[in-house]
Formats: structure tokens, sequence, C-alpha cells
């Protein structure tokens, strides 16, 4: 393959585009890989189309190797399998919704987990049909709230899909693990560095899910790890829980004036001096805070909801969110409080609070820290006073623990591998072992040896395609532009001539079509009245991993051979250039 | 490759699916190709798949040979740069619309002319860029009122679009030439016969344009030919216009009592008794019948128009809405009549029509055969009576002529080329010298050698992906099942192995793997409890060109190789059946 910068449809710009946050995003618009069509909406042009297509390559052949076998779903489809697994309504305002000439629901799909469903429903129905893995690689919809970092996270997009369907849990497994065996297959190709991190299902459903993520500072995700081998993503995380406390000995709770405490802070200096523990100073991990938010369901319905955490702790809004999924989380209103005149602001306690109250009293939700016989000092639900010594399973309840308090280095692994440290990545990649939701749902069961009508389980496996060039790019770049990957790259040498010396064109051309001919991909710049500095700079901008240099030097009978990126440059006898450049193409790629 | 049958994502029918009309839809459908997802929206399976992808290629191969580059675009559009050529309403309901969380418009494009001409204008800006073809292999959408036919007309669909752009007429002329000749090269390839028609252009709007049909009875295009090379679609056929009449001898109109005549022919056998002409003996051809339809623009503006055509022809609604395009068009109902009284049905007449009436008057349009001269009787604007020898340009005019009479075999070539045949067919391919209507509504303009600014000339160029490989599987068929060529079939070779004997199986598998290490595509039916007339059926269904049987003659140290169509049976020996099958693959592919 031969591609001739005079003719290749790619404008270079040296500006970086106003919206571009990330390197990513920058370099692949400013090499001209991609154009933006609308907020998180891109073309693909002819260099960018073609990276696409090794990253595709890559997985389907990995997805084939596994066993899968490729089909291809519309991406326009109908409500109905989507009311019947609920998912019309969970997903809420994230999906694209239309309706058709005659009025029809329809909308363009986010993930197809019940179209696979139905049709594995529609031609299988013994236990021997199984076990069964499909894949599609596939446009995909998804009406973010807010398009960000380019392809990163784009409203449409290519995303590869498969889906397994096993009589029974143990097929499951080992369906799941020949998933998550090629996805280690698939990065490491790739040469992108990934995390596979314990998370939540989300909206999917499903028993179990891991987070394949590409560790990168400008990655969205937050996740944790610890040096014995845990990684979680951060809202997957689950506390260490320490043991009940004994509280006969607990003096008696006692309500006390807190005047000028605004923050915790001051509020344990104040308790420190005023009524001081006598084993040890009071900490903000001693007082409770109660924290007021709002959750509202899909089908719009809101109810208010205190979740009560010690004070040195915020809430983790996106762990808050993945513990009450599909519901989504809001800050409680001026609203909302003068509707529940009881939660005081500044001064709420767990006495008007879920069981505590009376009946119809805020559900109340604790860290799991809040263990029977610790002692607290929280709000007295009236302004400038507290409760002190309040002991949790003696003085109050609550409707249940949930998962919200933010995730700190230095928090222990619930596993018992040591502390954890936190991290930020981008998600590459998502399994789920889904269970029977969707089979139930939908009615896919297969007869078993015995005749037996048995409900089928599933798992589902994404890639984010688009996503995982982008990370490419992110990983892959320095200041002048990007550098790709030989197995990635939209060519494997990129052969520059430069001046006006028409021996010289002759000469790059000869190295090219040579190359070419021994099915070495080439983008030659041929352009005639062009400046060395400016094709260099291309050169960088495009980050084909090793560069061909055809000028001055030719006159001493010598080419010029660098990498893009690390090495140093050789100079190489022309005739000897093709197999020079073979032979680094072959330790490339 | 090698696809075993056992594992295979497959399941026959025997039974046609309920909504099948024609045999490329219950087959593909039968053979487990592709499964209906939503009213002309399919689900792709491994088989079709394949076959799809290999259309693609041969596609994608005689695209990048013609120098076209490839690009690809969004499906989900905003709906700004539709609006700015007229298309976003011109479309009417034929497209999808829908809008994002943030109430933008976002159409699901239909093809993609606006963004290629955006793109352009984005990145090139000299004379020096141009020639430029930029093509795209995408899936497209229309929600067309009535999908049908499979995949012959499908709301969801993938297509082939290119796009030219050329600073001047003859520029144009070369890139619609060169895009011409690489459709016959890919039909010619896929062996699929096709007609050039010429053709009307649409909504797509351009100065020329021409189909590519692949003729077939189940065709819904019907296309005219004549034996000199003359093809046309017939909403494109333009009539022989007959020389004026000198009407200088004819007879002064009168108007005539026709009681008893409520149909041309009565009404033409009554003219030759009441009224004879004294030259010849009156036609149905010599009546002037008045045909009131009403015009709906894309705004909703609802307009009558009355078409005036000879009485022997009838008004052939593709044709006329051709003509009178973006507008569609309605018969007129009661409540049209009632706002023009002076319309009398059945005797509807020119005086009252378009510029022969007063101001306000219904407009008139005469076929182009009603040429000054020409003597008719026609309606006297009240109910029993008729006017005779009423000749056009003395005694009645309109407002202009329109296409829009049935075009009957045995009509005359408009290029003089011999008598016309109708036959049908189906679009496979559309080209298009568009023109400057797209570069201008958008802006696109190149500075010349002068330095002036130019506005760009584009051509635009489909092929239907999806509805080729429909159309190959109509032509590709008998009544047991499919018959691919060999170069867009799923598989060159069904090898099945029929019997329960071990070593009929082992032969069958090593035959089949033999065949896969020489690069030969093996689709190998190893399913243990099949009985032989199932396996034979499914291979004749699935229609893969060769097939391979291992069986009983293997007690004799053979195989039989047999074509799906055509051809006898031969005898191989096991050891030599692996090089007679490459042989015949050659043969084939």
């Amino acid at each position: 393959m031969l591609l001739r910068m005079s003719t290749l449809f790619v404008r270079t710009l040296r500006e970086d585009p106003a919206d571009a946050e990330v390197a990513s995003h920058r370099l692949l618009v400013r090499a001209g890989y991609i154009r933006r069509a609308a907020p998180g909406i891109y073309t693909w042009l002819p260099l960018g189309l073609r990276v696409l297509a090794k990253v595709e390559a890559v997985v389907r052949e990995e997805m084939t190797a596994a066993g899968a076998q490729e089909v291809h779903f519309p991406a326009l489809l109908p409500k109905e399998p989507y009311e019947a697994t609920g998912r019309w309504s969970e997903y809420g305002p994230n999906i694209f919704r239309l309706k058709d000439r005659k009025g029809g629901d329809y909308l363009l799909a986010p993930t197809h987990e019940e179209m696979f469903t139905l049709l594995v429903k529609d031609l299988y129905s013994s236990y021997k049909d199984l076990p069964l893995t499909l894949f599609q690689v596939q446009t995909k919809y998804r009406d973010e709230a807010r398009p960000r970092a380019g392809l990163m996270r784009g409203r449409e997009f290519v995303m590869k899909d498969a889906y397994s369907f096993d009589v029974d849990d143990a097929g499951l497994e080992v369906s799941y693990q020949a998933q998550r065996d090629a996805y280690e297959r698939i990065f490491t190709r790739l040469g992108l560095e990934y995390v596979i991190c314990a998370a939540t299902s989300g909206a999917m459903g499903g028993s179990r899910s891991e987070e394949f993520l590409a560790p990168m500072a400008i990655g969205e995700d937050t996740f944790v790890r610890s040096a014995g081998g845990y990684a979680a993503n951060v809202e997957a995380v689950t506390t260490v829980v320490p043991d009940d406390v004994p509280y006969d000995d607990a003096p008696q709770a006692h309500v006390e004036d807190t005047p000028g405490t605004p923050t915790i802070d001051s509020l344990v200096a104040h308790a420190n001096v005023a009524f001081p523990r006598p084993d040890r100073a009071w900490t903000a991990a001693d007082t409770l805070k109660n924290v007021v938010v709002a959750l509202v369901q899909p089908s719009g319905e809101r109810e208010l909801l205190v979740v009560g955490l010690p004070g040195d702790r915020e809430v983790d809004m996106k762990r808050l969110e993945a513990a009450v999924a599909p519901a989504e989380v809001e800050t409680a209103g001026d609203a909302d409080f003068a509707a529940h005149p009881e939660l005081v602001r500044g001064y709420i306690g767990p006495s008007v609070l879920g069981p505590n109250g009376p009946e119809g009293s805020v559900r109340y939700l604790l860290d799991p820290r809040v263990v029977s016989g610790t002692r607290w000092i929280t709000g007295a639900d009236e302004t400038g006073r507290h409760v002190v010594d309040l002991v949790a399973g003696r003085d109050f309840t609550a409707d249940g623990t949930v998962e919200a308090a933010e995730v700190r280095a230095g928090d222990e692994a619930p596993d018992g591998s040591g502390p954890l440290e936190l991290a930020r990545g981008i998600e590459i990649g998502h399994i789920f072992a889904l269970g029977r939701k969707y089979a139930a749902a939908l009615g896919l069961t297969v007869l078993d040896q015995n005749g037996k009508a048995q409900v089928v389980t599933m798992g589902s496996y994404g890639v984010g395609v688009t996503r995982v060039l982008a990370a490419l790019a992110e990983v892959n770049h320095d200041d002048k532009g990007l550098a790709w990957p030989a197995n990635v790259a939209p060519a494997h040498v990129h052969v520059v001539a430069t001046g006006k010396d028409e021996a010289v064109f002759a000469a790059a051309e000869s190295i090219a079509e040579t190359l070419s001919s021994r099915g070495i991909e080439v983008l030659y710049d041929d352009r005639p009245k062009v400046s060395p500095g400016v094709k260099f700079a291309d050169a960088e901008l495009l980050g084909v991993p090793l560069v061909v240099v055809v000028g001055r030097g030719l006159a001493e009978g010598v080419v010029e051979v660098r990498p893009r990126v690390g090495g140093t440059a050789e100079q190489v006898a022309v005739a000897e250039a093709a197999d020079r450049v073979a032979e680094l193409v072959d330790e490339l790629v």
C-alpha cells in the first residue's frame, strides 16, 4: 500500500481545536484523523479509518480465536424488547429515542442484550446447542449529558459487544473466562496497558462484572489498587467493616449547646474542650454527618434519603449513584427542607430519621463503618445543639447501610491485600456475568437432558473500539504529535522527499514503490512545493513509526532512517534502504 | 477457514416466512442468513455477514482502484446542513428524525451530500486540491412507507456512497465516468446483469443521472430499452414530440350532446356515428382526457393540477411524481371538486383551465403529444356534452407540458433507436452529476488559477450494498435454495459427512482440514445425528457452490464432488479429493 501525501485527503492543523481538552483529541484532529460532525459525533478521515480498521481487526481475530461467532444487529430497534427488560425506562435520557412514520417507538441501541437474547431464543431450543458466544462490531449510540475528550466519550461510537449463552453457572464461568482471556490478548497485542478492576454492574444488571481500565491521568474513572493485587473501580470498592464495639460502659447520650461550631473541625475542637473523652481525643471520624440527597427513579418518582457517615469523609456521588442505580442522585434543595421541617440544616441527627423517627420519616442509610457500639457526636435536630455519646445500635439504627463514602488512599483493600492507592483510568472494556436477568425477562429457555426447560444464563462483554483508539493515541504521543504502535499505525513507513531535486523525488519514489511491493504500508510525502520543515513537522504529527528521509544525503548515496520516537537516526546506503527498512518494520510489527 | 455446522450459529427453516413475497427474502431467511428485527430492519447472522463482507470488499476494491479515498461519516447528524440545502423538508416523512436530550434536531442520514460538501469545504481551498473523490461504506436509514421484499427495500441498510469534487464541468465528466466505469466493473465481478438507464434525479437534484438496474421480474422499477441501445427508467423517458399540425383547414369547434358515453370507448363510438371525421375514424387517441390531481409540497401546501393527455393513455403516477418532485401527488377528492365547481367530473375541458380560464383557474399541463394543430374531442364543462374539433394552439393553450402519460411497449425511443420494450428491474446503483447545487448552498468554493473563488461541481454515486446482496440471491437460486456465485458465497465448498461410520467423519474431517489449510473456505457438515436427507437439503438451501459428499462411496475409496447447480457429480478418489476440489474452486472464483 502506497499513500501519497500529494493526493491523500488530509490537512494537518497547526492550531489546537478550541474544544479539545486532552492530547488524543487535539492530535487526532490536528493530524487529520477525525473531524467533529456534532457534539460527541465524529467523521473518520482516511488515516483515522485505517487505524480504526486495524484495531477492529485485532478485536475480530481474538474474538474468533476465542470461539465467538460474528453477527450484526441493527442500530435502529423497536422499543418492545427494551421495555420487557425495563431498560427502556432505566436508560432515562441517556438513549436516543425516535418515532417512525407510523408512530412506533424506536431507539438507537446503546447495547444489544435484549436482541441477542431474542435471536438465540428464536433459533435455539436445546442444551445441546450451548455453549454459544456471539459478537458484533457495531455502531452504538448514547445521548451522553456531557460528551467529552473527543472519541473518549462520544455519542456515536464503535463497540465490539459479545454475548455468551450457557445452560448453567459453571458454563457461564467458562465462557466469561474465555472472553476475559481474549480481552487480555487484545489489549496486550495493542500494547495498551490495562488493569482489570472489580466493577459494579449498573443498569446492565448481573452478578459479577469487571472493567478493563487503561491507566492514564486524563481518565474519568477512578480506581484503586493494592500492592497485593486487588483492583477495583472506586464504585465497586467495599468498605472493610470493623467489629462491633461493646457499649456496656458507654456513657448515656447527652445534648449539649455547641455555639460557634459551623464546621466539623470547630465542632471537634469544641468537644475536646467542653466534653472531653476520657480515653482519647475526639476526632472528625467520631462525628456522624448526615447528608440529605434526593433519589430520582427512572419513573420520575423522587424520594429523599439521608446518608450517615463519619465526618472525616465526604459522600462520593458516583459511589452513591452506583449503589442506588438505576435511580439518579440530586442534591436536596430548599423545597425539600421546607417539606421536612424536622431536618434542621447543619444539625440533622439520627433521631428524626428512618426507624428512629415517626412513621414516614426520611429513609436513612449508614456508612458500613457505623457499626453497633460506635459512639458519635452528631446533630441534635436543633440549631446550635449537638448530641454527644450517641451509640449506634443502642440509641439509633437505620434502614440499612450504603457504600457511599469516598475511598481514600491508605484505606485497606477489602481482600486484606494491603492499603489502597488511587489512580485514574479510562474504561476500554467491561465484562459482565449477567446471569439469568435477560433470559428470564425475555423467555429464553432450553430443554435440558431431562427435557425440562431451563432459563439460560448469559454474559455480556464489551470493548469500546473507538475509545481504545483514543486511548492508544493518548498513551502514544509526545509534544510533537502522535506516535502509533506499528500494528495500528495508518502506515508502517513515512517516506519524506525533501528539497526540489528531481533525483531526490525519483529515489524516494523508488524506495516507496519497492517497500510497497514488499507488502509494507507506505505513506510517501511527494508534495513538490512543501518545505522540509513542514514535511518533518507533519511526519511527527501523523505519527507513522518509521521515517525515511530522502534529501541532501542522496548526493553521498545515503538516506536517513529514523524511528518516530526513541532510537537514533541511521544513514543507510540508498541501495540498502528498502532492505533495512523492511528489517526494522519486521522488528516493530 | 473452516466452519462446522455442529457449532455454526444457523438454523435452517423448512417453512417460508409468512411475510416473504420474493425468493431472495424467503431463502435468505430460511437458510439462516438474516432475521427480521423490525419492519425493513434485519439482523445479519454469520453466513449472511460473510456474504455481505465479500460484496463490500468488491465495492471497496473497485472504489480504491478508481482513485476514491475511503472515509466514514456518522449516521446521526444535526439538522442544519440538511436545512441549508432544503432537503430537511424535502424528504418529508421519508427520513427518521429525532431530538437529543437538549432538544437539538437530528436525523438518521439517508445520504450524505451535505456532510461531504462541508468536509471538503473544511479542509480544501484551492483548485490544486481537486479533483477529489471520497467514498464510504456505511449504514443508511430511510423511513420507507412500505418496506418490502426483505433486504430489497429496507429501512436500515448498507450503502456505498461516493462523492466527486471538481473545479469545472469537464472535470466532473471525468470523475462521473470513472465512477460509472467502476460500477460496471463491480457488477461484472459480482456476476450481476445490469442495465444502465437514464434516470431522473428526484430529491437529489443535479443535471444528469443514470441508474444501474438489475433486470428481474420482481423489480419495482419499470424501465424501457430499445434494440438500438437506449435504456431509461420509465420516469426518465421523454416523449417523442410530433411536429405541429397545420390547422388552417380545421373545422370550427362545436359543442355536441353526447348522451350515454360514460367511457372513452363509448364516446369514440358515438363520435364516429354522430359527427364522423371525413379523413379517418376518431380513435381514443383523439380524445383529450383531463385528469385532476393535487400536489402536496414538502411545506404542506396543497394545489390542484389538471393533466391533459390523449384518452388512450393513463397518467403514470410515478412519472408524474418524478416530474413534479419534490411535491407528492394525491388524487383529488370530493372537497376539491366542491371547491372548484367549474370542474365538471367526466366533462372537464380546457376552457376552464389554466390560461384559458379566468384568473385563478386550476393549473393545466399537457402531455407533449398535444402539439399545436392537433384536433380533439374533449369535455364541454357540462354534464352530457363534449366539444369536438377543439384545436390545440387555436382554441386552447396550457401552462406547460408534463411527462406524466404512461410509457407503452412499442413507443419510439427518444433517441430514434427504435421501439421500446418494457422490463422490470431493481435499482442497484445510481450515479448523479449533481453540478453546483450542494456546493452553492453550503458555500464550497476553491480559488482558481487567477485567485478567483469558483463554486465546486460535484457528483454523487451510490451502490445499494445490501440490495446488491438481495439481487444476487434473487438471480442465483432455484426451487431448492440459494446458489451463490463463488466470489460472494459464504464458503467455497460444503463438505457433507453422511451416515454414522466414524471412518466417514474422519475422512471428511481430513478433507475439510486439508482444503482449509490451502486457503479454501470450507463449510463442513459434521453433525453426528442428522440424516443425509436433511444434510443434502441444507446444502441445497445454503447454496455453497461446490458440494463434497463423503459417505458410502468411501468403502470404494471415493467421494462425490458436485456443483450446487449445473454440471454433474464426479466420483473422485479420496486421496485426490482435495486436489480436484481446489482445481474446481480455482475455476469458479
